[in-house]
């Protein structure tokens, strides 16, 4: 029994963690945990909604993604710590949720259009992804979760899993909770080429990587672009590698380093040198617990298999509400 | 283990069947008890689709439906009965599949846009009654059945099985046979008052009728519409009651009921009368045997538990192969 606010959220599997998730939404979680009672699942089967095609990276994904998390510091004590697909319930109250939302309210969902315009190269045209929105709705009310952490875009869908779950109260008297949204800062990280870091784009320095990557990675990073000499005086407003100093340097190294780039006392390839050892630095506890998991299968299995466990007892008496509520 | 080839085919819970309900579908399933391994189920999460606002009776009548299919001949040592709900692996096909399946195939659907113009009463935009024929594909590939019996208006749903089941084996190996259609003859039964017979047009004669309600059902029907007079000669081609001879008298009492119709010799109060002593006792063994399980509840709980077992335990050996090809 806990008194904390419950919590729901999930990642899509898409394998090793880079510094972008980190501050988009894991570093949050981290922060989170002592505060709510979370759940926090990785969402497998809403990388079908896109990857249907050729899903056989999914579970390698999302084994690699479990042992980042723990890395980072999600806690498997201090959490609920599961994969959605083997909680099973989800697809049931999915299916039965299905039954009470119009088509309409998932065609005006403002996402929808424009990941369709977005991932052109994949046809999306698919029910399912049509319906993610409610599987959504299901992954988080099936645990009664009072609120749901998210970056600002990401907020119309919790709009919706509230829609959803009055509507079902509605109809079939007062089981779920309606999630509150719990907005969330989250940095906009940038890629070594000044792109927003995504994986795909091949521009991620990932949680995992060991330090002589990250030093090559740092060393191709793209810095103020006006800067041509190094007896060019720079701005590091307009720097990406100086905003990575600002995360991991420390507020003595970045201000001299902010002092001596405007003066051009330092030049970027030593300026990145020294960034490069400051996020190694930052990221060597990481790095280290991600590599005990990864050196002990049989732990993580265990965490997993216990998380998904824990998950599987909720959602089950949710749903045993809901069939009652539904008399089916 | 059987060498018969597998059928699978489930009909929604309206509760007591009545006469359109047994030449329609339940005769045919019957028959074919011997002939194939048949899974026949009760689909209360279809039911869902169209009466989400009040599912209030589904349960009840799902156990009504049961009780009649075992009254009328089903045998749950030949074959295997259960309710679908009972079996949650289906919700997870539903799922899975629903990620494969593209919106247009759904939208084309011929009986799509007929129901939604037919129950315009209901609010029929929902998700779930759009992605119906994805959850019938669901029930029917989860048995790998071979064949699914249907009459000629349920076809097209049987081709978007085969379609969603080879686009699955396209993706991901051949995990699906494709059912073929089997298609099945269905007399159309008219009701006392020559519409359609319908539960909800109150013109239905059911299976459990007891005689006298048989008897005053059968005195209000509407026989050859010309015929004003007990002088007057009849047309049997015409008459529903002559229909009702057809199936229920006998060639013998047929053939003079025809012969003196049409003189005038008998009319129409006697014509239903002997017609309603045929119809009680054709379904005298049905009523009695219905009667016997609604008498032994704990015998109807057992059938029915054994049966969602046996389907279970299919169901769940499919899903580990549907979640081997998809390495999920």
């Amino acid at each position: 029994m806990t008194s904390k606010k419950r919590i729901v959220s999930g990642m899509r599997p898409t394998g090793a963690l880079h510094l972008g998730n980190f501050h988009g939404a894991l570093k949050n979680w981290i922060n989170m945990q002592d505060i709510y009672d979370c759940f926090f699942f990785i969402a497998d089967w809403h990388a079908l909604t896109s990857d249907y095609e050729d899903p056989s990276h999914i579970k390698e994904y999302s084994r690699k993604m479990m042992i980042d998390w723990l890395g980072a510091g999600l806690s498997p004590e201090n959490g609920t710590l599961f994969i959605q697909s083997h909680v099973p319930d989800h697809a049931e109250l999915f299916l039965l949720l299905s039954m009470i939302t119009p088509v309409p309210w998932l065609e005006r969902n403002p996402t929808y259009k424009e990941q369709i315009a977005e991932l052109r190269n994949k046809d999306l045209s698919t029910f399912g992804f049509l319906g993610y929105p409610i599987l959504q709705a299901a992954d988080i009310i099936i645990y009664k979760a009072e609120g749901v952490p998210v970056g600002v875009d990401q907020a119309p869908h919790i709009e919706i899993t509230r829609e959803i779950a009055r509507r079902f109260n509605f109809f079939y008297g007062n089981v779920f909770p309606e999630p509150e949204t719990i907005l969330t800062e989250s940095a906009k990280i940038l890629g070594t080429d000044r792109r927003k870091m995504s994986k795909s784009y091949g521009n991620a320095i990932f949680l995992s990587d060991p330090p002589e990557t990250i030093r090559k990675k740092v060393a191709t990073m793209i810095t103020d672009p006006q800067r041509k000499k190094r007896t060019d005086p720079g701005d590091p407003d307009i720097c990406n590698v100086y905003s990575f100093h600002q995360m991991y340097s420390g507020p003595d190294m970045t201000a001299e380093i902010n002092q001596d780039c405007r003066n051009a006392a330092i030049g970027c390839v030593e300026c990145k040198q020294k960034m490069a050892e400051s996020l190694i630095e930052a990221l060597a506890p990481i790095r280290e617990t991600t590599l005990y998991y990864e050196q002990h299968p049989k732990i993580v299995d265990d965490i997993i298999a216990r998380g998904n466990k824990k998950a599987a007892a909720e959602a089950s008496q949710t749903l045993d509400e809901v069939r009652a509520a539904l008399k089916i």
